[in-house]
């Protein structure tokens, strides 16, 4: 394999890292999605989501169509959250308009025993394959960002049959037969492990873990049926690579409450939804991580100008410190006019050169 | 009117007023409610949801029914948080299965302009003669609470035409023509506070303001957009009637961030939902409030054996303290087995004596 470019925008690695940046970094979650109208076309293209996913050159494709309209510090592999269960038989299916489902949802003990770890090199290949391309396509531009669902948030989906508002099924078995949600979690754990890794090897420079749905839980539950696993997961990863160090990034949507925990896992950086001030997180977690977030994701209906004095506030609340990725605090909504993102993307650049002056 | 016989169990006033009591207090979010087949009975005999809440007979019966199978420490009016947008004139309507929707949402200021505040004499006269004839039915044996959405909550459905998940056309006004949504809160706020009193006076012991939606919001759009107009409401309620104090009890789900804020306004006790432990929340608020919660509504897909177990663990973790109402985090889910929430009911008093001892 030739030897991959060194990287000519390595501003996220170094916030990530905790390193000094020129100005703060920024990418935003579901960068490659729907709200852009190239996006659309090509998922037109593909049928449907699924085959867009398995795709290596369309998944690559839509990778890199943020980066060509925005002036944006990282890429994000273009892959589904719940690729492993796909992996593990599930058989993972979009009815349209409704989000995912599975069509052999686990309810029961047997279920989960039943359950095979997949060989990423094997039925997530796809993946991977995919990631090598977009990095050899951002030929060191920027770094490319290899991602997962926690355990906790993979289980839910697999144990509901999909989406779900009350988590009746995976909560009722995590009270009532805690031993078998145990199992089900620790055989993902070990899946998400040697899936991050397949992705760094296949050339993931940063990745990022997210529990979409761990803040449905309470405190304790928090910590044992979703951090520890996290943790675990953190544990077993390779941080550095072709010379270069891997930063991890742990995201817990609603997880303001239980950032302290968050921080003792081990990992680089926190992921910040919008119900916290970055100030009070950076208090609360001082310098022993890097925060990423955390901009309402509804401030994009907004005109630039209250785009820009959003932007500034966040950037002026971290301050002048290193440990600083701007982002969302949850995905780019579908029906956001692109131009924003720019508008957004640029103010970010600019308050973060300012305040380092 | 003849005067009302005065309360035979009064501990759930007193442990709101944070008053010793003999035991901890409970009563369950929407026990009037689906999971009971003696409800799904009336309902059907009713036809649709919202002819069960105008009806005052029925809306009795149904308030009545938990407490004869249980031993709950208070009944709650059954009725909608949307009642009063209902009244300004937006069409509300239950789509089977969808929740509630809006025929004529909120879109423009214009739209927010031309609304009027509803007499409560008028308009939610259903309402406060239901108040009235439950309290009759009560005949003092437990008190009744009288409740209203907040008006953020109430104006995310004006708004958005019903549920949602993204807030876009809300927030979008919140972020894009704030003062707008000012006006649209100013005069919710003014017809939330006739309404409780209006209930007050027609015999509610006890009120409550549900803030379902207040997690969405950032901590700084939540105290101005949310917080602020309950803070107002508490100010205008009676507080007094016929020589009782009223208890208001403040809920903001996800709001466990917010708590020290939350207990500023002036009410007596606030609601917890399941994601703080309530040690944790009274170690924040001290004695300034009551504290309503805070089990995780799921736990009651447990066992019995579970189910004691986690009640007396909250009872444990409040401790021998005054100001302790036992509640679910959130409403009781539909697809709960009765008998599970009598085991939960009977567990709080049980553990509730002991601790006391």
């Amino acid at each position: 394999m030739p030897a991959k470019p060194p990287l000519k925008n390595d501003r996220l690695i170094r916030a990530l890292l905790h390193q000094p940046t020129d100005t703060t970094p920024v990418w935003i979650m579901r960068q490659a999605g729907r709200y852009l109208p190239e996006y659309r076309e090509i998922r037109k293209q593909a049928g449907d989501f699924l085959t867009l996913c398995k795709n290596k050159e369309l998944a690559c494709e839509v990778t890199l169509q943020p980066l060509r309209r925005f002036d944006l510090d990282g890429a994000i592999l273009f892959s589904d959250i719940l690729t492993i269960p796909d992996a593990m038989g599930l058989g993972l299916y979009f009815a349209e308009g409704e989000g995912p489902r599975f069509e052999r949802p686990l309810r029961s003990e047997a279920d989960i025993k039943a359950l095979g770890v997949p060989d990423p090199a094997d039925s997530l290949r796809y993946v991977t394959d995919a990631v090598s391309l977009i990095r050899q396509e951002l030929d060191g531009s920027v770094p490319l960002i290899g991602f997962s669902g926690s355990p906790w948030t993979l289980s839910t989906y697999m144990v509901e049959g999909g989406s779900s508002k009350e988590y009746r099924h995976i909560k009722g078995m995590m009270y009532q037969n805690p031993a078998a949600l145990h199992q089900l979690l620790q055989k993902l754990t070990e899946s998400v492990t040697s899936y991050l890794n397949a992705q760094i090897e296949a050339g993931a420079q940063a990745v990022m873990i997210f529990d979409t749905w761990g803040g449905v839980l309470t405190p304790a539950t928090y910590r044992d049926f979703s951090l520890q696993y996290m943790e675990q997961i953190v544990a077993g990863l390779k941080r550095e690579h072709e010379g270069q160090i891997i930063p991890v990034t742990l995201f817990t949507k609603g997880g303001g409450q239980w950032l302290e925990v968050m921080a003792d896992t081990g990992c680089n950086a926190l992921g910040l939804d919008w119900t916290i001030d970055i100030d009070e997180a950076r208090r609360r977690v001082g310098d022993r991580v890097a925060l990423q977030g955390n901009l309402d994701p509804c401030v994009l209906y907004a005109d630039p100008d209250t785009i820009r004095v959003k932007a500034q506030d966040i950037i002026t609340r971290f301050g002048n410190h290193s440990g600083h990725v701007f982002n969302l605090g949850h995905g780019i909504h579908q029906t956001v006019n692109p131009n924003h993102l720019g508008v957004l993307v640029d103010a970010v650049h600019e308050f973060g050169f300012e305040i380092r002056k």
